[in-house]
């Protein structure tokens, strides 16, 4: 159990980063900030317990999510200037995060007795509800429906990892390569603005 | 048992197809317009089931909904040309959706033990939430707020299914009667172009 | 217990009322109206009642909120004028209702054996909620990001609640304090324009 809760901690510290660094854009105050990264970090773990009916949701029974939260906002906030100077920081922790929960998300899945196909449906869900509710509060075009590859790559990472799974390849290592399977896929389309093709006839 | 299934079948072909639509006139990705098929055709059974605590919510546990949701979002997009040029397509499989998702609700309601007027507003909601979701994620005004009877039809429609539940009508065929009441009523609102009183004065 | 389902009571009619008022400035129509209303008023306790998992949520299986809502609808419309004039009307019934919730969801969350801060964290959902949806839905700027202190209210006075139990202070009294804490903190904050201090150099 020790090391998916790793995963989860390091989830929940990038996403919370991510969700200051677009309320600071905002211009919100120091509370609305929390609120922003809170709902990031949270939301999609939340979603994916309310759907497989995990209750009481994890963050409300283990504190040591609302506390590491309160202290990545902290940082990120006393730290604002460094990470708004670094132009691919909100990129970077968003891309971080949706690596890290996809991999929680299925396994969660698999813990509640859910086939391949649903547990990479609630792996996505859990990387990208809680980008998907910051946008929608901020106001901004949810990170999905952008052009680049997103949800995409959570797909592709989670099939990844099940194909891992059928070779002899340990647990923890699959897990792993899946995680950086989601980051690679994105970082690759971002950085050679790779996109789904079109439905639409171009000049339409 | 099959009976209520094929109905919640169509209701998800139905709600895939509209979301489809929508999802084509915004120019999204393809992936964009599985998501809002998805959404469209999911969102109101999943609030029905997390609100009744029916967890893992339905479409977790049985794969025949995403396969059909992929299915149908496969068909609608490869004949999309001819389906757009149905100007009233969206509006009919919206229509239809409504319809069939009502019954489905008051169904897994009456089998929650609730009584009449809760299973005709978790009917309602299993109908609009998807529509609703489907529309705030696309930017447009949602559905159940436009000037046409929208919920109004699911509650009327549920309405006379419980009253129909008193004479001797077979029970299948009083779920009939209700989704076509439903699917009837907003035909002939939006025909007719029926609407409720204002409360306004209108030279206000 | 029949103390705290008064508080939930008046909480009810309060956020119907506040959304009735939102819904009419809007010119929804009476389904329209009705919608907000329901939405504003059981928002916030039916997500606190699925992140805790105690469903089926409560209005469904107790109808005495439907019914409350209704009341409260049919009530706000027949006197809208009179309410209309009353310029603060809806910060008034909106102020009310968020003390009220804040120390209704505390209470669910001490009933599910969680601790203080998840308690608190529980109740300034169940209070903030059903205004964010109520805004999302009519286009409205969340009212948690406004200015004002909002749900900081909530939180302070849920912390004083708690503060309050350590004394000997009976029950109900610690309960009533903290609902008037909030509405106070809200009150004084709105009064005196006090808001959080500023991230931002203002220059900027």
């Amino acid at each position: 159990m020790d090391f998916y809760f790793v995963l989860d901690i390091l989830g929940t510290i990038s996403f919370a980063i991510s969700g200051v660094l677009v309320a600071l854009r905002m211009r919100l105050d120091p509370f609305g900030v929390f609120i922003i990264a809170f709902v990031t970090a949270v939301g999609g773990g939340t979603l994916r317990d309310m759907l497989i009916g995990n209750t009481p949701v994890g963050w409300l029974t283990d504190s040591v999510y609302i506390f590491t939260i309160m202290a990545s906002v902290t940082f990120a906030i006393l730290f604002r200037e460094k990470l708004r100077y670094l132009a691919k920081s909100l990129f970077l922790f968003d891309t971080i995060g949706i690596g890290l929960y996809t991999l929680v998300g299925i396994e969660k899945g698999l813990t509640a007795g859910l086939i391949p196909i649903m547990c990479i449906a609630l792996g996505t869900m859990t990387a990208c509800f809680g980008g998907v509710i910051r946008d929608i509060l901020c106001n901004e075009i949810p990170v999905i429906f952008r052009k680049e590859i997103y949800a995409t790559a959570c797909i592709a990472g989670g099939s990844l990892y099940f194909l891992a799974r059928l070779t002899p390849l340990a647990e923890p290592y699959c897990y792993i390569l899946g995680i950086l399977a989601v980051i690679g896929i994105r970082l690759w389309a971002v950085r050679f603005k790779v996109s789904l093709p079109s439905l639409y006839n171009e000049k339409a």
